[in-house]
C-alpha cells in the first residue's frame, strides 16, 4: 500500500500501486472536471505532482507544455501512482461549486410559490388511544385504525399498513404509553411515531442532472423550501454525456449496479446536508419526487438505458412512476418513504423536461411558447395548451464549459459576462474572485461583442489583426494571435489570471460554439416547420439550464442560439427541472398534469428527419 | 473440531468441543420430539451413544434408569460431546413423519374441491409485441401496455408494474423476440417470462403448526393439488408450546429474527420439496396463503407476539394481510410472489381456526354447529351462520402424545385404534410395523375402553387388580401393575415392542387425559351458555386435528371430551385448517368470507369467566 495525500485539503488515502489517480480523487471525495471523459483528448484535468516519480505517457507529452511537465504537471486521467505521492488539484479543475449553486437557487424557489396551491396526501395524526384491558382485547393495529376512523381520516376500511409500520407497532405503542402519532399517505399507513410529531413533515425533491445533482429539502406543510444542495454526479469519472454513461453500462461488469450506487450515493449525501442544516430528522421525509434525463431516470432506478442509446432510441418505461425507497438500493430514506419520477417524454426528452415545462405555464396558455434548455443535450418543446411537440438536441457540452479552451462552469471564478467596445474589454467575474475560466454566459457574450465589432464574421472566422475594422483600436487588435491552428482572442492576460495561464477564445472553441448554437437552432426550425408556424408567432422564448445568474438575451439572439424576437418576448428562468420537481413533491394535482401533458407532446425524432442535415448547415453561420 | 454420526442416517457433522447434541441434530436436519421444550423435565429424548464417553447429570440420573445409563442411554437435551462420537437416535423419538402425513391429506383434498368454484384473480396473457422502430418508438412498457389493453385485459389505465418487473423487461423481450407472457394479479404485472407460459400457474398453501408445517402446492388454473409436504416445526427444539416460543423471542438476543429464519427456512424447504416432486418451477409460483395459530402467524410475519402470552393477550394484528414475498426476508419465492394471511380471531384462536372453519359449512349453515380443534391448545367455535362464538383452552399438548409414557405422535408404529374386551387386549399400529407407542386417538380409545370395562372409575382411577370387577379375566388383571405413584396398565409387553420397553398408561397419564378433555369439555360448556343453548341443540360436532386417519368418536364421547349426542352427528374431519387454506389460496371470494367470518366471531376470554373453573372441574371426571 501507499499514500498519496491530496492538496489543498490534506486529504490523505491507502492504495494499492498503480491505482489511477481518478480512482483514488473518487475514494477522497473530490470531485474533478474531466470534460473528455478521462479518454486522454482535452487535457483539461491538469493535476501538480509535488512529492513522488511519475513517467510521462504520450499523451501527456501531447497535452501538457514541456515547461509544465517539468514542473510536475501531469493528467489526472493518465496517471497511476507507484510510490508516496503528494498531489496538488488545482481550483480551476475542482467541482466545488456548492455553495454558489444552492444559494442562487433560494430566490427563484419564492416565486414558484405563487402559483399552486399545496395539496399534499399526506395526514399525521396524533393519538391517545385507550389501553387494552381484558374488557378491550383488540389487537394493538385494530386500536389505532378504530381511533382513526372516529376521526374520519381517510378511507379507513382499505387502510393499509405496511409490515415495516407492523412490526415496530407492539414495542413502540407501550413504549409511548398509547399516545402516538401515524402519518399516513395514499391510504397506507408509512409511519408511526412516539408522541406529538404532527409538525414534522418534509419531502425533498431531486433533479439528477448529467453534471449537477441537486436536492431542495421542502417543508410540505408550509411548502417553504428548507435548504437546497448541490452535488457533482460522480458519474462524471466515466464520461461528460450520457453516452459514455450508456457505454459504461453495456462494458462494465455490474456497470449498472455502479452506476445506480454512485447516484444514490450522491443523493444520500444531500439528504444527509439538507437535513443537517435544516436540523430535521430524515426519517420525517416522507415523499420525494425525482427528475432527471431518461439516461439519469433510468440509472437512478436501475433501468438498464442500453436500448436508448442507438436507434430507434427507446426507453423501459416513460410514464410516471410511484415507487418506495426500498425499491432503490441503498438510498438512506425510510425504507416506505414515497418516491415519485416525473414521466419521460423520450429517449432524449426526459423527466427533466417534463418539470421544466411543468414550472412554467406554457401547458396551461392560450399562446404560443418556445421552451429551450440548454444542456449537454438541447431540449426544446414548443406550442400551447393545445398541443405540444419536443425535440433533442445533440448540442454537446460547450455551454457548460467544456470542450471550450478557457471554458469552465458557472462557478467561482468564471467569467459570466463580457463587454467589447472598439478600443477595451470588460468583463464580471463570479463572486469577484481571481478569474478562472469562462462560463457558457461569458462565451455566448464574448462571441457576441465579437461579432459586433467584426473580430468573428458571418461564416465563424476570428479574422486576422491586420483585417480589422478602422475603428478597432490597438488594444484591441494585438488580443489578436495568429496560431497554426487559427486564430486566438485573449480575453484575460495570464497575469491577471489564477494559475498564470489567459483566458482566450480559439478558432476551434468558435466551431464549437457554432455546431452547438446550429443544432439547437435546426431544432427549433424542424420544430416549427412541424407545428406550421413562423418564428414571429413564437410569443415567448424561455430559456432554461443553469447558466448561473443569468444569460444575456442580448446575446444569446444575436449568436443565433434562438429566433431573433423582441427581447421582452424572451426571458431566461434558470434551473427550470428542479423548480419543476418541487413543484411535483407539493402537488398531487401537478403530478397528474405533469403525466397528462407529457402524454400530449409529441416527440419528433430529428435522425429521422431528412431535413435536419440542411437546416444545420443553415444555423451554423452567424 | 469433533466429528459426530448419527445412526442410522448415517449422518456426519464437524461440530467445536462441548457443542449440544440438540444443536448438532438440528444441523444436520434430524428432527427429534422434545415434549419439555429441551428443559429435561420429561425424560422423553433418549438417545444410545454407542462411541464416545459422557458423563451423566444429576438430571439424567433422575430420569434414565440405571440399565440404560449403563448401556449408553443418555438424554440429548442434556448431553454435549467433547470428543468424536457415534449417537444412535430411536426412532421412537424421531419426526420423520412426513411420507406418512400427506399420503393421507391427498383423499380430503378432492372433496373441497366441490364446495367452491375457482375465481383466482390470475391472469397469464401471451403477446407477440411489434418490433420498435423510428415510426414506433414507444417504450417497452407502454408497448405491453398497449397490447394488453387492446386485448381488454384488466383496468389497463391503473396497471401497475414493480421496479423488480421492469429491470427484467428490456433484456427479456430482446431475447425473446418480443414474444412474451405477462402476468397480472390484482391489476399488477408480477411476472415476464420469454415465449408461451399461460399453463404454468401454481399457487402453495401452508399450515404453520406449533409441531409440524404442511404445504400443498396447486394449480391455478385446475384446482388440483399437485403435492403436498409435512414438516416438523424445528422452534420445537425451543419447547413444544406457543408460550416457550413467546418465551424465547423476550429472552433470546434476536429469538424474534432467529424463530422466523426457522420457520421461514422449513417453507422454503417445502417449496423445494413439492414443486421438485410436481416438476415445475417455483418461479411460477404467484400466490401462497398462510394459516396458523396467531403466535405462529406473528413469527411468520416477523411480528412481536410478545403481547400475546401475558393478559390481556393482544396480538399485533388479527385482520387478513397481503404482501410481497419480500416483505419476508429469505423466502425462496418470486419477490413479488403475493403472500397472503387468514386473519385471527383473538390471542389463542389464530387463522389456522379460520381456515378450518372456512373449510366447514358452518359459517353459512342454519344448523348450530360445534368446531372443535384438538391441539397444543384446544379450540372450540359455536355457532351458525348468524353468529359464531369461539374460545381456546389449554389443553395441553396430550392428545399429541406429548406428557403421555407411552405417547407420541400419530405417524408409523404408534397404535391409533385399541379394543378391550373382558378376556383380551388388541390393537391396530399405523402401517403395521413394530409397535413404538400411543397416539393420541389410541389414547383416547385406550381409555374409553378401560372406562367400559370397569378397570378406571369415573373419578379417573386406575383400579387395583384385585378390585376389578368378577367378570374380568386374568389376562386383563395382570397388565395391571401397583406402582407407588399409582397403577399402571400393561398395553403392549416389552417382548413385542420395539426397543423393548412395553407401552402402558399410568395413573398419571390419565391425569394428563383428564386435565385435557376438561379444559375443552369446560369450553363447550362457556360457549353453549354464552349463546344460551344446550348441548342437545347442537345439530353437527366436527372434530378437526392432526390425529392420522381417524378418531374414535365414541371413544371421544365417552370420555367426555364433547357433549353426548348421537354418533351420527359427529364427525372426524382432519386438518381442517389447511383445507382451509387451500380453498382460500384458490378464491378470492373465500378469502373475503374468511374476513368477515372472523370478524363476525365472538371470543369468549375464558381466564375473565369466573364460571370456567367451576366447570373445568366438573369435567373431569369421566
Amino acid at each position: 500500500m501507499i499514500k498519496i495525500t491530496f492538496l489543498p485539503d490534506r486529504k490523505n488515502i491507502k492504495v494499492g500501486k498503480g491505482t489511477p489517480v481518478l480512482e483514488a480523487l473518487e475514494r477522497v471525495g473530490i470531485s474533478i472536471d474531466t470534460p473528455c471523459g478521462g479518454k486522454g483528448i482535452c487535457g483539461k484535468c491538469k493535476i501538480l505532482i509535488t512529492k513522488g516519480i511519475n513517467k510521462i505517457t504520450s499523451i501527456e507529452e501531447k497535452l501538457i507544455s514541456e515547461e509544465e511537465i517539468r514542473k510536475g504537471f501531469r493528467l489526472a486521467c493518465q496517471t497511476k501512482v507507484f510510490e508516496d505521492s503528494i498531489i496538488k488539484i488545482p481550483l480551476k479543475i475542482r467541482l466545488d461549486f456548492n455553495k454558489l449553486f444552492t444559494s442562487k437557487l433560494k430566490g427563484d424557489i419564492h416565486n414558484i410559490k405563487k402559483s399552486f396551491s399545496l395539496e399534499s396526501d399526506l395526514k399525521k395524526v396524533f393519538l391517545d388511544l385507550e389501553k387494552p384491558s381484558l374488557d378491550d382485547q383488540r389487537s394493538d393495529w385494530e386500536r389505532i385504525k378504530d381511533r382513526l376512523s372516529l376521526m374520519k381520516i381517510g378511507n379507513i376500511s382499505n387502510l393499509k399498513v405496511p409490515i415495516e409500520i407492523l412490526k415496530k407497532i407492539p414495542n413502540l405503542i407501550r413504549k409511548a404509553d398509547f399516545r402516538v402519532t401515524v402519518t399516513i399517505l395514499n391510504n397506507e399507513v408509512i409511519d408511526i411515531e412516539s408522541g406529538n410529531t404532527t409538525k414534522s413533515s418534509y419531502g425533498i425533491a431531486f433533479d439528477i442532472g448529467t453534471t449537477t445533482v441537486v436536492g431542495y429539502l421542502v417543508d410540505l406543510r408550509t411548502g417553504e423550501e428548507l435548504s437546497a444542495v448541490a452535488k457533482t454526479n460522480p458519474q462524471i469519472i466515466h464520461g461528460d454525456d450520457v453516452i459514455s454513461r450508456i457505454e459504461f453500462v453495456q462494458k462494465q461488469k455490474d456497470g449498472l449496479k455502479k452506476l445506480q450506487e454512485e447516484i444514490v450515493n450522491t443523493l444520500n449525501e444531500i439528504v444527509r446536508e439538507t437535513t443537517q442544516r435544516a436540523g430535521i430528522n430524515k426519517n420525517n421525509i416522507y415523499e420525494t419526487v425525482v427528475v432527471g434525463n431518461t439516461c439519469m431516470h433510468h440509472l437512478f432506478l436501475g433501468l438498464n438505458p442500453s436500448n436508448i442509446a442507438p436507434s430507434p432510441y427507446i426507453p423501459v418505461i416513460k410514464e410516471s412512476l410511484s415507487l418506495k425507497a426500498k425499491d432503490i438500493p441503498e438510498l438512506a430514506l425510510d425504507s416506505i418513504a414515497d418516491i415519485f419520477t416525473l414521466p419521460n417524454i423520450s429517449a432524449f426528452v426526459g423527466a427533466d423536461i417534463v418539470g421544466g415545462v411543468l414550472s412554467t405555464s406554457m401547458w396551461m396558455e392560450e399562446k404560443i411558447v418556445l421552451f429551450v434548455d440548454l444542456g449537454t443535450n438541447g431540449e426544446v418543446v414548443l406550442g400551447s395548451k393545445k398541443k405540444l411537440w419536443a425535440c433533442s438536441t445533440a448540442a454537446g457540452p460547450a455551454f457548460e464549459g467544456a470542450r471550450i479552451s478557457s471554458g469552465m462552469r458557472a462557478v467561482e471564478g468564471a467569467i459570466d459576462k463580457v463587454k467589447i467596445t472598439n478600443k477595451s474589454v470588460t468583463w464580471r467575474i463570479i463572486n469577484n474572485v481571481k478569474v478562472k475560466g469562462l462560463c457558457g454566459s461569458g462565451l455566448i457574450d464574448l462571441i457576441a461583442e465579437m461579432l459586433k465589432i467584426g473580430l468573428i464574421n458571418k461564416s465563424g472566422k476570428l479574422i486576422n489583426r491586420e483585417n480589422c475594422q478602422s475603428e478597432i483600436g490597438e488594444e484591441i487588435k494585438k488580443r489578436i494571435i495568429r496560431e497554426i491552428e487559427g486564430n486566438k482572442f485573449i480575453l484575460v492576460k495570464s497575469d491577471k489570471a489564477e494559475g498564470g495561464e489567459p483566458i482566450y477564445l480559439t478558432q476551434r472553441d468558435i466551431r464549437e460554439v457554432q455546431l452547438a448554437k446550429a443544432a439547437i437552432y435546426a431544432g427549433i426550425k424542424i420544430l416549427l416547420k412541424e407545428v406550421g408556424i413562423y418564428p414571429e408567432d413564437i410569443q415567448e422564448i424561455l430559456l432554461a439550464g443553469a447558466f448561473g445568474n443569468f444569460i444575456n438575451k442580448e446575446s444569446a439572439r444575436r449568436i443565433g442560439l434562438i429566433p431573433h424576437l423582441p427581447l421582452r418576448r424572451i426571458r431566461f428562468i434558470g434551473n427550470a427541472a428542479g423548480k419543476g420537481a418541487e413543484i411535483a413533491l407539493l402537488s398531487k394535482k401537478m403530478r397528474e398534469v405533469s403525466q397528462e401533458m407529457s402524454k400530449k407532446v409529441k416527440y419528433i425524432e430529428l435522425s429521422s428527419r431528412p431535413d435536419f442535415q440542411e437546416e444545420f448547415i443553415k444555423a451554423m453561420s452567424f
